[in-house]
């Protein structure tokens, strides 16, 4: 099939990170979608400005109906933020037959009523999955994924730069006020941090979430409670964790009996929970279903390649609903099947990894030495060693060992040597360790 | 539209749990689905069989074939796990033109290949969210959500008996043995719970996501390397705390320059992971994707009503597919547009919760009696109180309450009292506290 053409309005970190990733990654898109994705077009405000070389890899535009207007483009991108322009590119895209994927939480929170309802009229897509959780696709799991439960609650931090600062505060004990300095020289807040830390954009990402999770209008701004992370000293946050919490900035939907609650404000929550542990930018939204119980949706907030992770997703989709032909279906394997290929599989022989070993070794002096020199004659680093009962009158005492990371061969030999002295008795246990990095 | 009818083979845990969420959230479901989804039958080994009194609502029959061959109905959903005779049905419902949602791992590792030739051959799908974690929508989020990366590794606990054992015995210091035994109690086990502990269920589903996350075949069973949970010792586990670590059943793909590992067995892992703190029998899968970056899904990974989430998920999806009227397409806000409904959003001041109030009172006797008072006067029970430099000769000394759920109005009236107490001086610091239950 032919490529489907794009064009993209906005070309800030959003928009590079977008022509990044459908660049690096098209074979693998399109493996996916059965399509190829081209980018036609991308309009900015100022041709001249200096911005990330990927650009230069793609026709600029400073008029952007030669997107919105272009029988050529089937999906426009719009990645510019703010209800205005947005909102008169979006409406005529949409007017124009044009899907439109969006990052705007904002637009979609405030005007999204009318958006969707023309969307609807002609018949094309708005979709938006880059505009809550950057790279974590929450939009379609409560939307798709939790499409049999009836939902109860979802709570979640999902703005990266409050989360960024209360972490920060808590683990540099120090000022709400030397972290926002932090967070602007870092780039994860804006001159005017406003919108983070009072909690708007929380506001604007929570009213699309509790629309989809409870089948309720978008609701009016000014219907949710909000407070922001402004007022939230260091002694809070130690008073807090004193008494087994973490402070973090929390955005809630709840149902009961009687209505909704939908609020934005920081909160103390348990350091036993999972959330209480999503720290730093990073986001985490808990949902609460009658069937599925709970589940939680991890991952980077925002940032240039997480939210353009998204973006792509939603285009994908949005090709996908383009054309009723059922080859164009999402693929029982993720991708089309004249596309699957074939990698080798890696012999378990040839894998690294950290190992845990555990021995029983006679109480006496050098045996520790004989154990560490087979380590190293097969170059094996040592992390750590935990020996038991030393100074005691046992005859064997349990020895712990943390190697660093070892190609599997050589571990196995090792440990077969090991076994084979007589100091050592009886078999080794070896587990491997697995570092998340 | 007209109902979808279905027909369901097997009415055992999870069968029962798909009538019962099918039935309570049909309303929620058809608001989203666009269509209702009608139960036309269900086939069982035995229809005198005790079962969930909820079997007792539908049409049961001893012959699959009722279902496979009606011309009434439209999706097949298989719940009988196993090879055979679960590919035998399979296949027949295939090849007479009808969709099939199926949990069955076992199944799809071993024979997916055929079954998704012959599903596209005659154009149809097999819908399977339900055969790996439960009700997180692991299969979505990789195959959709991630569509726009190249995806590095994926790293889960992704069979809940294991990782229950694992947990129990550190959480109980207890042995293998008797955990497993207490699983079986639980009903957690089975009477033989080798797929369970000996990794193969867990080497069933990582074959399958290992193929959507890296557009491979599904691998052999045999190409896995396996180690199943049935070594490790409470004495490891001890030792592995003390160095800061859990073990953990893992289940890992991973992408290198040579090709793909692909592997089950337990692993230590550090404490300061989020997969370490996933416990019990819940599920959690870590995705690195080279857009997305890291993204991690939890929930409960079996159970009736869990995977019954995920069977209507892929029902709703299925009926997505079934017709190409746009009116069909996933709606913008989950639900269809004419099922929208208000719910009113309620008043700050009646919303409850826990609440940590910070005051800085006068160092005096009484106070903090005078304090507790107004607290008790507006029936706010205190969960504890945090009392800093108590015998110190500071004129004023910082206190910290915690208090029970309390409605908000109430807890805002008496900080107004407690602000004007001549003892308590300045402002009250008021955080809320969510219990996240």
């Amino acid at each position: 099939m032919k490529p489907v053409k794009i064009g993209i309005i906005g070309l800030g970190t959003v928009g590079c990170g977008t022509l990044t990733v459908l660049q690096r990654n098209s074979q693998e898109i399109s493996r996916r979608a059965g399509r190829a994705i081209e980018i036609a077009m991308c309009a900015v405000k100022n041709i001249d400005k200096k911005r990330d070389p990927i650009a230069n890899t793609v026709k600029l535009t400073n008029n952007p109906n030669q997107i919105l207007e272009s029988s050529d483009i089937d999906i426009v991108v719009e990645l510019i933020g703010g209800i205005e322009p947005a909102y008169d590119y979006v409406t005529h895209a949409l007017r124009n037959g044009k899907h439109v994927v969006t990052a705007n939480k904002e637009l979609l929170a405030v005007r999204g009523k009318d958006l969707f309802q023309i969307a609807q009229d002609q018949s094309v897509v708005i979709a938006f999955e880059a505009a809550v959780g950057g790279g974590i696709s929450i939009i379609k799991a409560i939307r798709e994924g939790l499409a049999g439960n009836r939902i109860q609650s979802l709570i979640g931090i999902i703005n990266g730069t409050s989360n960024y600062i209360l972490t920060g505060m808590k683990e540099n004990q120090c000022s709400f006020n030397d972290m926002l300095e932090e967070s602007q020289k870092l780039g994860y807040a804006e001159a005017d941090p406003t919108f983070d830390i009072a909690g708007i954009d929380a506001v604007h990402k929570l009213i699309i979430l509790a629309s989809i999770a409870f089948g309720v209008p978008l609701q009016k701004i000014s219907d949710v409670n909000r407070i922001g992370i402004e007022s939230i000293t260091y002694d809070d946050i130690a008073y807090a964790n004193e008494l087994g919490f973490s402070v973090k900035p929390l955005a809630i939907a709840k149902r009961s009996q009687s209505g909704i609650e939908i609020r934005v404000h920081p909160a103390l929550i348990s350091n036993q929970r999972l959330l209480a542990n999503v720290n730093g930018v990073m986001n985490a939204i808990l949902v609460t279903g009658d069937a599925a119980g709970r589940t939680l949706y991890y991952g980077a907030g925002a940032g240039a390649e997480p939210t353009a992770s998204a973006v792509v997703a939603d285009l994908v989709d949005v090709v996908r609903v383009m054309t009723s032909d059922p080859e164009n279906r999402v693929p029982h394997l993720a991708f089309q099947p004249n596309s699957i290929s074939s990698l080798p599989v890696l012999s378990v022989n040839e894998i690294s990894t950290a190992n845990y070993l555990r021995m029983t070794v006679e109480n006496q002096a050098g045996v520790l030495a004989e154990v560490t020199k087979i380590l190293g004659d097969h170059e094996i680093s040592i992390e750590s060693i935990l020996q038991k009962g030393t100074g005691s009158h046992e005859d064997v005492l349990p020895v712990v060992i943390i190697t660093q990371e070892t190609v599997e061969s050589r571990m196995l030999r090792a440990i077969e040597q090991l076994e084979s002295l007589d100091s050592v008795k009886g078999t080794i246990t070896r587990i491997r360790i697995e570092d998340l990095n």
